[in-house]
């Protein structure tokens, strides 16, 4: 019998191209899957599926065990696991653990979500189901918290307008570079502030849109990485931390307690103070700059002035998003925090053409719920 | 730091009544958490949430922070495992392996699901959305799979049509012994085979009934068992196992090897070759018959005569669903395998009162899901 892995590894990967797609949920899930099913089928020993909506906008329970009998994989052991928009980066903490307790080999992590089912208004209102009662009664939903936030940063750190806006500049440039991204077309600031507005200041394209997809990674203990591609990217560490679900409870709106928690954890465990580019949860623009200044991948107050002397992007000092991030690669709920590991990997692989990040060695996933109610803190690495 | 635990323990435990309770989701959960909360809410420092249908049931999403929050256990991380009716003894899986992999000290798995907002027919087509859409074309529901099963039982064994009904009629007197039974009132064969016919041959009182309900249980680590109780019962083993989400696609429909697979692996984990008592997975009579048999608790074609000479009853050779079994008890999806491990917890320490199992010190649960599409089975015993 072997020894336990000390450390997971991610030797593959695969996803859709997110965005409003006629395919059904199954067909996303294996359409993600089928690079790591064609050479690693008989490898896999464990099923995770992320997915947070599958019966509200797909009327489909038991989706781990149809994505498996889909997949051709019956018999493997699967589960869902859910914890919103932060469903795919719970999965990977999942993963990471079966992989190092020696329950599982190979794990294939897919996330998925179809929600382009319903209109814009009817999935605002299945989102903020996740509000407690009390607080969906007055009214507040996800965007309406995230233009407080908005408001609240520029007034204590004395931000612009414009470099919240610039966020969104950035990460449509991103996405424009990602074959995988819903919006693959660059915006200018003044498209993005002419844009509608959908909570004051906020305005359409600071959010993400509303998206199909399916991300998926083959994770395995790292005694086995190198057996399955020459290029393993290691997960250094994994954190998992939570906040009050109950948003007006909290001490500071701009605290974001569990994804600093997380994240300063997750920096502790794998030794790595800075990592070179970081995959965010910007759901809405403000929340990628409160996020960087979170994790401490900048001073507080100092992540808007960044984004203007344009450190963020994919040539700066710390690049963030360069997958397009929420904005504009898209947010499929249970998807997002998988495809945000499959940048990484690429990125350590050096796979991303024009939205390469130079020497990029290591790098940070933050996946979110709800308003921070939780957070998945990913560390990845080119070496154990 | 700690070594590793080599095995987890339950240590506390607590369930509210299953029923009709006019007590919502979050309240429930609370209810069954109480008492564990009272003596260690500062001990816990993870929560697993057992969950099926929350958006279905209950127009809720995120409701692993959202009971969090209710419970006052804000800034301890969380997530939802949903595994259809398998999902408690899968939260018990992910449990075990949180504890022995050193990724929490204390976890509190709740499992919960509150059904009745809707009626039956409602019901019973949220719950086939776990069949594949061409088999769910054809209209089959889980109780016509199971009536298909009687019927193949019967035929193949030459088990008598009153075995099945006697099932019930035990379950029935066993959840009059629990306090926390949905249908505390025992029934008699001529009722049993009086009552409406939901697919022939089977009757009403020979399925589940709609419940609401939740069951807590608190994981530990072995070296940790003791300085939480005097009476700590192990966790000896966990496996989960899968099996085609296709009922069709299977060689023959009284395979159930996802059952079959768990068990055995279970078994031989445990040391364990013969439990003294165990909680199957009885939403239709003739289940409980086919899993014994699976899990091996008798020969093939057995259970039937067992049932019949009174060997599965409290006092028999091989009792089984002490608890009074989904079919008296309840079947609140999500909560239903965590209540399991809540009677054998309360079985092994001798505190079931009129349905206690005399010298009970290992016992064995089976949480399915779907029509044998996975199964969990977790042994359990008093000493480590
Ligand atoms: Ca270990």
């Amino acid at each position: 019998m072997n020894e336990d892995a000390e450390m997971s590894a991610i030797v593959a990967s695969g996803m859709t191209r997110f965005g409003k797609r006629k395919e059904d949920l199954l067909s996303l899930g294996g359409e993600s899957a089928l690079p790591i099913l064609r050479k690693y089928r008989s490898d896999i020993d464990f099923l995770l599926v992320s997915n947070s909506y599958s019966g509200e906008f797909n009327s489909i329970s038991g989706i781990n065990t149809l994505l498996a009998t889909y997949l051709s994989l019956d018999g493997v052991p699967s589960l869902r696991v859910d914890n919103t928009s932060g469903s795919g980066g719970t999965a990977i903490f999942l993963a990471d653990m079966l992989i190092k307790s020696g329950q599982a080999r190979a794990v294939l992590v897919t996330g998925l979500e179809k929600m382009s089912t319903m209109d814009t208004r009817h999935v605002t209102s299945v989102i903020a189901s996740l509000l407690p009662e009390e607080e969906r009664r007055q009214g507040p939903s996800l965007p309406s918290l995230a233009a407080l936030l908005a408001q609240l940063y520029m007034r204590r750190y004395g931000a612009s307008r414009e470099s919240l806006a610039q966020v969104s500049v950035k990460n449509h440039r991103n996405g424009a570079a990602n074959p995988y991204a819903h919006i693959q077309k660059e915006v200018t600031l003044e498209e993005v502030m002419q844009s509608p507005v959908v909570a004051e200041p906020l305005r359409q394209y600071e959010f993400s849109p509303i998206s199909d997809g399916a991300a998926s990674v083959l994770v395995v203990g790292d005694g086995d990485a190198e057996s399955f591609t020459d290029r393993p990217v290691y997960i250094k560490a994994v954190s998992l931390a939570s906040d009050s679900a109950s948003v007006t409870a909290r001490g500071d709106l701009m605290g974001l307690e569990a994804v600093r928690r997380a994240g300063r954890n997750a920096m502790r465990l794998s030794g790595i103070s800075k990592p070179d580019f970081a995959e965010l949860h910007d759901m809405a623009t403000v929340l990628e700059l409160v996020q960087m200044e979170s994790l401490g991948l900048c001073e507080p107050g100092e992540a808007w002035k960044m984004v203007l002397e344009g450190e963020t992007e994919v040539g700066g000092s710390m690049p963030v998003n360069t997958s397009g991030g929420l904005n504009s690669k898209g947010h499929p709920i249970g998807a997002s925090g998988v495809a945000q590991v499959v940048e990484a990997f690429s990125q350590i692989r050096k796979e991303c053409g024009g939205r390469q990040v130079k020497d990029a060695r290591t790098g940070l996933c933050l996946s979110m719920s709800g308003f921070g109610n939780s957070a998945a803190v990913t560390v990845l690495g080119d070496e154990p």
